[in-house]
């Protein structure tokens, strides 16, 4: 088993602060929403988070976006080998049903997740694709997935081959392997990752993508799965 | 170097015969721009594409997008191995420069593919990042690449494991390897792709989305570089 957990993503709805700012006011109006009901965007509110603490790595719900398409779509997914979780800035956790089909386009998705802040879970609590818990930390959020050997990703971690280094965890019995991917654009984690993980790993000596670190890990895991249960 | 070509992506300005659609006008409008200046996209101009030839496969630009942030974000790609090439279900050809940073935001990535279509090259001819081509045969794209082995993937093509397959090629001295990824949601090439590549193989049983397709492709390609020159 493979579960990807994207960690610290900017992905929150309109902080308190900026619901007053004309831009923000008249985007929610445009979608017929509250200023609070709506996602924070750079995108969109640009203008708005210069004034906000932190503004030039919040507010990305689209490499969440790229992030899902990419761990969903992928054939270690298809075969049943992955969970998928997100964690977010304010800690908030999104578990994902990895049947759901999520939609391309991206302005939809920004509006599931608006309904899934709402509702807590989508479609319904019988047969849920999105759920949303209250807030726990990353070290929780971990340690109930009960993982036998927990990774974090980083440009700062040791450089690993993948397919080596998965070829080795296997070796050790370990089958459970949860990743943290970080889903924010640039920076570090704010959490210390050295205490929550057992290893932190590079797979390139400069910041990568969310969905390019998943690619990685989605298509060597499945690689690896093949080769060992042919 | 691995040359990928998205083949009869579903990438055109709108047909004629829509742009006097109310839909399509209220969106134009919407945009600011004339009908026959916007992208047909299946997302806003679904009602419109039901009187289309082919109504249900057209209109997908958003596959071409994710298609190309996969391949430009690849590590494979960073390291100078790929080339990118778009081939529309029009024969149009767009050129990606390796070197392009994309946008994340799709509505962006609309409007710059539709100022392509205006200005032919972006940002221009002396540094071209996005380039389009007076439609050509995709037999005569792959022609102008040179390469030494056409491989086209499709549900129907021999199902092969990749990294064994990369190796092999590697063992026949094959070193430019062409790729041909179908980049339209649902059924089959329109061209005979028996006729056009040298052999055609399957990844999964499946149809895949371009982007999960790209993904395997990179990542083993990439694995397969740093095995035979560590």
């Amino acid at each position: 088993m493979l579960t990807l957990v994207l960690a610290e993503a900017e992905v929150e709805l309109m902080p308190a602060e900026l619901c007053n700012h004309p831009a923000v006011i008249a985007h929610a109006r445009q979608r017929g929403k509250q200023p609070k009901q709506i996602l924070l965007d750079s995108n969109y509110h640009h203008a708005a988070m210069t004034q906000l603490s932190e503004g030039r790595r919040r507010g990305r719900p689209d490499i969440t976006h790229l992030f899902l398409l990419t761990a969903l779509e992928s054939i270690a997914n298809k075969q049943g080998q992955v969970r998928i979780v997100i964690h977010t800035r304010h800690e908030q956790v999104i578990t994902v049903n990895p049947q759901t089909r999520l939609m391309r386009n991206y302005e939809r998705f920004l509006g599931l997740l608006e309904q899934l802040f709402e509702a807590h879970v989508i479609p319904d609590k019988t047969r849920p694709l999105l759920s949303l818990q209250e807030p726990v930390s990353l070290k929780h959020v971990i340690e109930q997935q009960h993982a036998d050997h927990v990774i974090a990703l980083s440009k700062e971690g040791t450089p690993v081959v993948l397919p080596k280094y998965f070829t080795q965890l296997h070796k050790e019995n370990k089958h459970h392997l949860l990743f943290l991917i970080g889903g924010f654009p640039s920076g570090s984690y704010h959490v210390d990752i050295n205490s929550i993980a057992d290893e932190v790993i590079s797979l390139y000596p400069e910041m990568l993508p969310a969905w390019t670190v998943a690619s990685e890990l989605l298509v060597n895991y499945g690689n690896m799965c093949r080769k060992v249960s042919p």
